[in-house]
């Protein structure tokens, strides 16, 4: 055993509107001989995902706020390279929530042991095989009960989330799948790579009329990952009987002022759509089903990724910025190099 | 057989904003001798209701609209007059979709012949025993999924389907009724009359400030009848895994431009709260259970009920407008006087 320097990025100051740099600080930390219970691992990828926004402020909500001046938690996958537990060995790779530092040096029961995934890099547990993943698949299933032959909307498309929405949403059966990004390069990969029917840029016109063009009979399911002008415009275009899974709204997260709602939420009443909130902490019971179908589909071949690979511990805020404006295709995570 | 004049109210011109007295036009049909199959009914009762609104729009809704030049259609009873069909005979009451005239003579398979209620006037077949009862009933139990000790708010409490709401939400087990209306007179009878365990009038003050001091431990299920300022007040309120059905949004029917919706949407994605619109067709077969309940409730004495009656066919309009300001406490209904 060795004392081992962890770098560790901690909430400096709760941030109004866009963080700064001053939002957060870098420290190092110096771990020693492993307390009976705990392991040591060596992080080789941490998650920046938008939720954290929300954490960051100082407002009750379904995960309490991060904590000021101490570490951002967050999801992170890693080796263990000390234990003094039976259950986590040593060499295993491990999950978990210990967030944005190159080295965790915690109670094993706060690591879960997962299986290699063959050919592919540890970091597809932050992305598909992860949180990211689950979001997808229950943001379809459990939450807007996709149906065989369902018009598919997927809003932020290109994203971590919207990339794995459009696949799987396509291997679950939906007849069209459409999605909007933020770029050319963007919209091409949605139906180069990613299964989608078509796709348009947000960028190019309005949101109305361009999900009208590409959405001939309408839309069953629109799974928005960025609420504002692309829940507006698909409130016009929901067929009756129409389900909106709430993912999140990114293009809000860093809005000072409150922003008005839909114009057309009356929508809802003559077409009697629904539309639902989630968050995964109370779908954590299809993970087991969601793990299965996952692997099954990887292994086949008819998964395709991107991860947008940020280098350095010192650089997550940095990284979590550039997601925030959609610098990212697919899952943004931080290669430690520890 | 014999000659019989109808007074009856056509839609003149559609409406923008709120209707005028040129939106409207009273005119006389003869009626000559039954067509086989036919019945003559004389109405006791028209209906003025909210969703016609929107049927006087040329939009594409739930329900076609209002044809121009044509008799506005809705719910009435009468009684049968003349029958030229085995099934609706002479003397039986009868519930029916022609509307505002005070003579109905139409093909009997469009008359529903109800049962007497003992001691009350077939009005109620327009209100709490018809579809207004059962919006209520559907809205509390297939649209939010109700559950015992729920605390449920209702807007638009006093009017029509909001007197119902409260008492059928109180007889189904919820644990606190609280309510909005828009005059000091319509709060006392929420309280006082209608089972309600709090209620406020949405004209003293914020909506956003009255619902919080109501409700101490937030809203499991909101009922909404009118939408803006209530809504998002309701949003603030709910709880995690709270129900919102979506009925109407009075608040806005006659506006003329596009109104923003509530500023707080993303609440319904940290809290899962789901929202869902609807309409009564789609729940029709709900429609006999409901019948059973209330034919019970009221028997025993459970149901309170007011009316708001207004005399002569030709007032039909004017109700209409009264109606669509809260002139109204209960079910407004038109007395024909035939």
């Amino acid at each position: 055993m060795s004392d081992v320097v962890s770098t560790q990025v901690q909430l400096a100051e709760r941030p109004t509107g866009w963080p700064t740099e001053d939002t957060f600080r870098t420290v190092e930390v110096t771990y020693g001989d492993l307390a009976p219970g705990q392991v040591r691992v060596v992080n080789e990828f941490v998650s920046v995902d938008p939720y954290m926004r929300g954490r960051m402020n100082d407002v009750k909500s379904y995960v309490p706020p991060f904590a000021l001046g101490e570490t951002m938690t967050g999801g992170a996958v890693g080796r263990v390279v000390e234990s003094a537990s039976d259950d986590v060995p040593v060499g295993a790779a491990v999950l978990h929530q210990h967030g944005w530092r190159d080295v965790a040096q915690e109670d094993a029961r706060g690591f879960q042991v997962v299986p290699e995934i063959p050919g592919a890099p540890l970091s597809l547990y932050l992305g598909i095989f992860g949180l990211t993943g689950l979001t997808a698949y229950v943001g379809l299933t459990a939450v807007a009960d996709l149906h065989e032959g369902d018009t598919v909307f997927v809003s932020g498309a290109a994203g971590a989330v919207g990339t794995a929405t459009g696949q799987i949403a396509r291997l679950l059966g939906a007849g069209r799948v459409v999605g909007s990004a933020g770029s050319a390069e963007k919209v091409a990969l949605l139906t180069d790579r990613y299964g989608y029917d078509a796709a348009f840029n947000y960028k190019d016109a309005p949101v109305r009329r361009q999900l009208r063009e590409v959405t001939p009979d309408g839309v069953d399911v629109f799974f928005d990952n960025v609420g504002g002008d692309h829940l507006e415009a698909a409130l016009d275009r929901m067929n009756t009987g129409g389900r909106i899974a709430l993912c999140g709204a990114i293009s809000q997260y860093n809005d000072t002022e409150r922003t008005p709602g839909p114009d057309n939420l009356a929508n809802a009443v003559t077409r009697g759509l629904m539309l639902k909130g989630f968050t995964l902490p109370s779908y954590m019971d299809h993970a087991e089903r969601f793990r299965e179908l996952m692997t099954g589909w990887f292994a086949a071949g008819e998964i395709a990724y991107d991860e947008t690979v940020v280098d350095g511990i010192e650089n997550t805020p940095q990284a979590f910025l550039d997601m925030m404006r959609g610098g990212n295709v697919g899952k943004m995570v931080v290669r430690t190099g520890a």
